[in-house]
């Protein structure tokens, strides 16, 4: 199912070269302000035209259908239409199977009726909703703060070159989004099944190309030992002087510092030429994609992060009583 | 809330301390042969005894207390029973606030009124829920199957000696388990929000101590580029040649082999003078912890890992039409 | 929350005043032929302009934003907008705490944020939503047949004259429609919580004016005897002689037809004078509605109960395993 | 699926003449005062033994297997188990499709591998489960108080008499059951979708033999005029005059008193000769039951309705924020 959430319940729907793509935030509480300039921020920031993203640009000018009067959140459901004005399907028409895309298990799940149009639902495009969703979501959760930043791009911190050779090869890169959450009430998430982690990463596994999540220390405290590991509580509210735990024990927010890091794998679309299966001749063959392409989706990956851990953390804190 | 899943629903509930453990399977088809002997295997594997798991021995006997008629499910839900038999309450009544623990979250989260005696339903012990129903959802899936090993103890593949010195230094040693599922049909999984690495990572974050998770190439794809990355496709039934995607493409299952990694820290509990914050006197003071621990959890996590794995598989099977 | 079901999944939103209204109906299995023309019929039925229906008349043309592609529905979810076009709101802008009306609990409910304009979120309007989700329900439920008619107006049968009476009295009229399913598998249903029963009276008392229903013999079974009650079974396929239990036994469809009855309270909005609270003066005040009413909902209602009756029985079809 | 509510989760399982019923409550606050004798009421209410309910005497004492400690809720999740203690299974062995009964359909969904005995999972003693939840609901929603009476027996406000004929005749009666409501916040309930009249109605109709529920006036609505039907605002705090709303406008409470009433049917179990269908000869034939039955069921609903309705009104109550 497309939604996400128990209290605060994110929908998304829409496919990347039909009408539009859209999203409906249900839960929200009444007097929240939206008006149509709050999301400019979120959404230049995802918006592609930096180098190394695609040059594809839409208005991306989200419609207000329903939940908001005189610039406040009623409590009904909000629904955000963004239409689709710039789109160019022929140039997906005779593709098949593109390596590292989705047109394969699209076909077999749907039975070929899905739209594959720019990957149809599938498509990136589809986290313009969740970006939206999660200016919304900020709000609620109010003055606890989410920033996420690339810590790393192609294995190094010196993203210009690194993305400049991708270009250049027709080629495409990944790389680590690191996301840091402050002002964190104690108390959040559940010790099974609804962990913070547990509801963080079903969000953020829902963002095209993340392949890995590790909360505070990560994948290093399998190499640390529990004397190296265990955070000393200093004082009476919980702090602690180291944050291996990324302020998170048993599930539960600490009060301390949420730090995660995710790995996004490089872009599926290059134009180099490359090999795929060909379903009407039944062969390997060579083929080059044509379209618009970034060439590395991790520079535009923070701002989404920050929504579905915005939209996560909403929820969290909306199931307290 | 302490259950997992939508049309296959696992709930957990319990206290290392109390009466007993328990789980409830609701959503079981009929008529999947259920015995006695069949949580044998499993339970023995995540039984401690071996070198680095905590003496504590348990009968971990299940009991069936509903859902079963002539050895066989009857749709009707599922209900087992495992007593406490062997708790030391006493060891831990003065403890506070144990380093790396759920003991300060769990008293701000419950006000106090959480069972603080071993962890309480914080505790591991919990996970033989998990690995109960873990045996049921393997029966579910089939001729899927699963297979969870541990491939590194504190950053080494000789784990024996890095046991040896952990528990000769009154510490604790993390991991790496890595999981490979077969046979899997193509489909399972949503494009948005309920993917299979969001399904699958959902639940992998109950298992107490994992900080970190990867599929396919993982936290290494966001060193390579996408010629390296993009697996190819080389026969009609979606067969790949590498298998950097995990398994899964757009959420998806895309038939080949899933795979996947989980980071597992050092266990907090070590026998180590350690400091922490005495909430009478307001102080940080040096402790050392009584009672009964693993100096490696890492190494009973492989049959906990499968049994959440065929939990988040059976209920996505299950969501199939 | 404004979203129905557990597999299929039908979210509706939008304000009488607002810009729009609509619906998203998510889970609808791939290859449904969904054309514009497949919703004419039942709009139609549901659309006012009969003796006793408002005189508002809307396009009521709703426009498919996604999950559509070539006519077929794709498997991503479906979002229908149906654009606000005739709104008169300044009809309602003086109202206070109308009678019978949801003024009063939506503004202590939503502290004075929610949209009041032809009841906001309250409005009869939704169930336009609800009406295009039920014709997908139907084609998803296929060979099931649902009809549901007006069985009394006024306590009478002569439904003509009760109308005409109330609209020469400025007055409005209730009325009993009834439901019949047919075609219908053994099986639906679950034995607790999720009977066939709960499932569509939770989908009904979502239609606003609806005050009762009743499956099989009703309220009449109270006074009948076991023996008179209990339904002969007298074909291997399940078929009874009689039909007392609505075509359901221990929550679950017997294959019989479903039969079941609503009550539907007289209209709240009447011209005749009436008494209210003003909220200013703090004293009870005589007045008189100005806008646009029916005089008897009931009347509109067949549409809509057939409609949330093939939702409810769409989602337990499809969790069916 | 088993389970009911969002906030507050509770899950039934057992079988009548299986091993035990129970019921885990997941989502109850922490600090909830929970003693064994706190049920004490409320099961004897429950518990047969009255003229007119079968002499099956269960020793009914729920076993608290988790989520108390000290006598109070710990936010853990509450599981009860209470044994079976007193079981007859012979006296149902060779009965096939008893009329009323769910027999049939169990056969056809389970494929066989149901627990008939005595009913198995579809029994009304399942409905145990369901009253201890009530009593823990019930604390949670705290000074909201719930009454249920019965109105009428067999049509008759003469209970004595109309039980002693039916019992007379080895049949068995049918009755109507009054819910009443008090200190109900406003603003419980949403417009679409959970209304309250749609939670309520749920929870109700998983009360075995309830075959119709209406709220405030329900079906007398029907025949009234909406100048008798809308109900009066004469105090700032919404109190009404009259109350044909039964305390709910529009899906949500608007502090009056909630009111409804439910049809309960005559109990299929009689010792009457009756014909049934007899699945191996496929021939109607003449057979007479054995076994203990209430001649009266309703007799026994009044405590199971207040039960399921302090359960979905402490879901409702612990979604606002």
């Amino acid at each position: 199912m497309n939604s996400f959430g128990t209290n605060l319940r994110v929908s998304i729907w829409g496919e990347s070269h039909g009408k539009a793509v859209g999203v409906t935030i249900d839960g929200c509480p009444p007097g929240i302000a939206i008006t149509d300039d709050c999301f400019n921020n979120d959404i230049s920031r995802r918006k592609s035209g930096a180098k190394g993203t695609t040059p594809r640009i839409e208005a991306d000018k989200p419609v207000i259908l329903s939940g908001v009067y005189n610039s406040y959140s009623t409590g009904a459901p909000i629904t955000f239409m963004i239409e689709n004005t710039n789109t160019r399907s022929e140039d997906y028409k005779d593709i098949t199977y593109r390596p590292g895309h989705s047109d394969f298990v699209a076909e077999k799940k749907y039975r070929g009726y899905n739209d594959p149009r720019g990957g149809g639902h599938f498509s990136g495009r589809l986290t313009l909703g969740l970006v939206i969703a999660g200016v919304i979501a900020k709000k609620i959760i109010n003055d606890i703060t989410i920033e996420a930043e690339i810590k790393e791009i192609g294995g190094t911190t010196d993203f210009d070159s690194a993305i400049s050779k991708a270009i250049e090869n027709n080629n495409s890169i990944g790389g680590i989004v690191e996301c840091r959450v402050q002002n964190i009430p104690i108390g959040l998430g559940e010790p099974f099944f609804n962990s913070v982690e547990s509801v963080i990463s079903h969000a953020v596994f829902s963002i095209p190309a993340i392949k890995g999540i590790e909360f505070g220390s990560g994948f290093s405290s399998a190499t640390m030992t529990g004397l190296q590991h265990n955070d000393l509580i200093i004082k009476k509210d919980g702090k602690t002087d180291t944050n291996n735990a990324g302020g998170i024990n048993g599930g539960i927010t600490n009060g301390n510092e949420i730090v995660f890091r995710v790995a996004v794998k490089p872009t599926s679309s290059i134009s180099s030429e490359q090999k795929t299966f060909n379903k009407e001749s039944n062969k390997i063959e060579s083929f080059r994609l044509i379209g618009r392409h970034d060439a590395c989706i991790a520079l535009r990956v923070p701002v989404v992060l920050e929504a579905v851990t915005a939209i996560a953390l909403a929820d969290l804190k909306l199931c307290l009583h």
